[in-house]
């Protein structure tokens, strides 16, 4: 029973593969009467596009999209808004020598032991390709939450062995790599050129915000905000694990300490993340997730041919070095889509 | 829009209230002509249930289950079952006090913001005795589990500042805190003793292990098998973070070094987490989960009134100093549900 | 890939077995804040309560309710509501000598080969019990539409060879059939009576009409409004056909007879039933139920036993010689669930 | 919250406007592997296409299909397949009279008064042009029905006056009306003739047969195959009542005449038209649709404009004189979508 749609009101449905005619996604339960262009959507898929800088992918895609239908004179009219972005520069022929590999790291086999087939042209559907869909519908998630003062912003804390705890918002649009400190940025640069050299990939981690969010998001007791989150964020191909609030440092917390102090002008810390009990307290919302470094990589590794005999492979193609920046705004389209679900569940319960 | 219902195929739908007359599962979906009977679901309500050592709750719940419909002649007819666990230990008296306040680090503010009403009485639908019908609905998930050679097996592995590398399955059993390392465990115990008498509490992490997990599980692109395993556990209560694999960890790594190389004899190392892509590999899956210090302490914490006025609170009531080792059943419960009802989802595209 | 979940918003599953211990259901989703008491949900269940005329079973059933969770102080809060109806005349001896032979008209054989397994005693879950759940989820359904001025009332108008045209709402109290013409439930009372003698069953339709519904209910294109109620009526086991206004009728009449024309005052007619496109037009909501005989009568019938040899069959057990007036309050519940539902809905695209 | 997806397992999502751009279909769930190329699905469209006969719209679409993803090498993949159908002849202008006016028979103000705004080009989402997309997708239910030797037939059996008792086969195919019974074609074509000279419209009953079909599908209690092709059916625009079997006549037979009875032959009759207690029993599945006359008619009516002011209307537009036959590939493709998705929700309780 397949898994391609996100979300119960505010529900995407994304469709494509990396080397097929065309990705995107069918959006149903966006409310009528909101204006939508393609501006407003184009932005996002802009901020993802490959080809931005040195340590990315030099396929160019120009990432276009179009609305097919929902939209009337300007307005989303309550039914089905499909978008679509058309693959440009696929060359399928790129992948011919991966026809009878399987590369470690990537879903080649387990797409193969769970379809009994795969397209192998550049991972088919399991290609971060898949993640243009997310960012065109995270995008109208993003005009939900907006018309409802609700911003979300993700942010590189951490590239391979350099991280940083400063939070400079104003710089994350001053670097490619979206980091809140330009000085762990330009750190971060020097890493990626060393390890671009070396024929090796990068792993980090990126933070999400969400601020604006009023109280009260969030399903108890099995869809929960940061259930829905961890979810959402996970299902990103790189993502290896997901916490909110002090997550993973929880645990070495005393309760005296983790526990957030309320107070008349709102809680005293937020080791919560924005969220008590699985709902929304009305404070930022803060999730952190693991993106492991890129598996194709310039190195000599050991892997299976088709016939389960041992070859070894180099992995070709155009990849980038990290999925971060470029999981920066996929990060974000997540979140969106995950607040705006919710945000339009809720008012199911109120008057 | 509610959600209290988990899965697809196999469907959980859990109900029940702290200090109501009883809590419950309804689970829709279960394979018929399976045998079942009450021990089988005893069993693990009996792992969770509280007043098991000297870090727990007073409160004593025989946690009794039955079986209200679905069974026939010992056997699962493929209809609905109803699993039922009185409340029997209840003293409601002991809210009285806290009816006017927030507790910090619970969810009476946002139950309240949500809802506008809340039933204040031990947490009500927040509490975690609410996972008792999902330890009750996971044994039965156990139980097709089991016919399909899939055994889950969760443990402590960090209690506060105590940590432990050690896997030694066999000593799992040994210590009431499910540490797979007695010299750990018993650093636990002192530490217990010791955050008991300050009248604070601990947090820890708990890993899961799911073995002879086939390969195939999980649902591209929004349902992979590791998204729907965060959304899972980060579903219960005390969880603030989740981690596959080489988790957060990866951040931190070389491509060349996460990988996992594909021999003849399987996968050299389990960085994945037995996930790629979304799916099942094969082997072990691997997750861990953050558990944040239980919030109801002894000391003195600041906090709001109903009318938004700071007050000092001291939580009393019948309270356990750390959710773990209790929690340790119903982080298996949530990994059984979830892998069941992949597996069951999985027989829809299989011949 | 079971079904026994009800609605999308609010949401109802059933569970239980005619001869089990009891059944139930559970509803997520019920807005917080609704006051709800059990003579609410008691008032529905006595009118579909068995053994209350001559026609009718003599199983005993005094059909308490109670209320397990989601109550606090007479006030809903938005968790789940678990419902329970104990059986206390059960007799499942009186079904032994079925245990081995098909009914002919039930659903035995077929739940045999869907499960590979079943519940012969008194069908099971196929058995009109079941109902039992739907009718206390129903009033519950009920109240929500109450709140909203929306009234749902179901009636005779044919049984057998008896029909009427006539809908005099105030006499369908006054006479246990439920039809809105006393006459003519004089005429069904004799055709009853006849009927029994003969050992024989009869069948009959029943309208049911929602009147104070807001125009705008139903989601197009495939869950419109007529779809879902078409759904809902079709799900209980005596219908075999359902239509909207003018219905069957429609196919006869040309579209100047059937369109309804819009004046000032409002539609001029209500060929549509109170719906078009699939939405409501804030007209009367008007549906018609085909109810067949019941299946087990007195008569001497060829069927075939459990090897699948030639055998007759005379059924016994305590039957209804009609599913009519019982069916009535079972109508009036799905179109209640039904209309609960889709009013939630509408509220997720409201300002 | 809305409702363009169909099914559970075998999930469509349609979405587009009668004159939008394109009009598609995502299907999520179709089983891998199996051979799908555009012929299979052009055959279907082609028997629904405008402009084929005397009572039909002069509106001409070649509705030619793309499919933009989820097959490699012509085999389906496991991934969502998405059909895209691009609008070619569509006229908006000739639609701006109807802009300020509400056609009476039509969703033109339901759709007003949920949405709060329309796209009244057509008809918008409410134009029967959506149904491309169902039979588009139904075309690729019908493959998987096929690899399971279930073939699913409609024909018309009455329209307005005229009906027929004749099932011949063979005959369906040789007249455009899809009626097995060539003299009463012609007279309908007769019937046809003379409405269109008139101005007004026709309904019609259609019959949906699906032969083949195994016992056992179908889910209980809610979601019982007769109430989920309820449902199918009844969201087809035109559809006013749907029935299985004996249908409305079931309500004036004897339980001795209606039952039907077991033998080792089969079942004596069909009665039920396949489906027993909402389980197929292995017998023909047989439904009935009655098709309300097009609304649109070239009379003048009664009805309102924007400012809720008496006008009189004749509306002009290229339209059909019935819904039948174009509707026949229409009420097909439900079918075998319902099917589709219940033959693979049974995979998951099956060994």
């Amino acid at each position: 029973m397949a898994g391609n749609t996100f979300g119960k009101v505010f529900r995407v449905t994304t469709w494509g593969e990396s080397h097929g005619p065309a990705l995107g996604a069918v959006i149903d339960g966006c409310p009528p009467g909101m204006e939508l262009d393609l501006t407003d959507i184009q932005k996002d898929l802009d901020r993802r596009r490959p080809g931005k800088g040195g340590g990315e992918s030099p396929r160019k895609e120009p990432d276009q999209v179009d609305i097919l239908s929902g939209i009337f004179e300007g307005l989303t009219t309550g039914t089905p808004i499909s978008l679509i972005i058309y693959n440009k520069d696929a060359r399928s022929k790129a992948y011919d020598h991966l026809q009878n590999v399987f590369r470690p790291g990537h879903g080649d086999l387990t797409y193969l032991e769970k379809y009994g087939i795969r397209d192998h042209r550049g991972g088919g559907r399991a290609s971060a390709r898949e993640t243009v869909a997310r960012v065109a519908a995270g995008a109208v998630a993003r005009k939900i939450l907006a018309e409802n003062d609700i911003a979300v912003t993700a942010y590189t804390i951490a590239m391979g062995e350099v991280s940083t705890t400063k939070r400079n918002m104003a710089e994350i649009a001053q670097n490619r790599l979206c980091c809140p400190d330009l000085e762990a940025a330009a750190e971060m640069e020097k890493l990626i050129e060393k390890i671009k050299k070396s024929g090796d990939s990068l792993g980090g981690i990126v933070e999400v915000k969400a601020s604006g969010c009023p109280a009260g998001l969030g399903e108890p007791v099995f869809e929960k905000l940061d259930g829905a989150l961890a979810q959402a964020l996970m299902s990103i191909g790189a993502v290896k694990g997901v916490e909110i609030g002090s997550g993973f440092a929880a645990a070495g917390l005393l309760g005296s300490e983790n526990n957030d102090a309320l107070t008349p002008q709102g809680y005293r810390t937020n080791n919560a993340g924005g969220i008590l009990a699985g709902i929304s307290n009305g404070d930022d919302i803060v999730a952190r997730v693991a993106v492991k470094p890129i598996p194709s990589i310039g190195l000599e590794q050991d892997t299976l041919n088709l016939d389960r005999e041992p070859v070894k492979i180099k992995v070709g193609g155009r990849h980038d070095i990290s999925a971060i920046p470029r999981i920066v705004p996929v990060c974000e389209a997540m979140v969106c889509l995950t607040l705006a679900d919710h945000l339009l569940r809720q008012k199911t319960i109120e008057d």
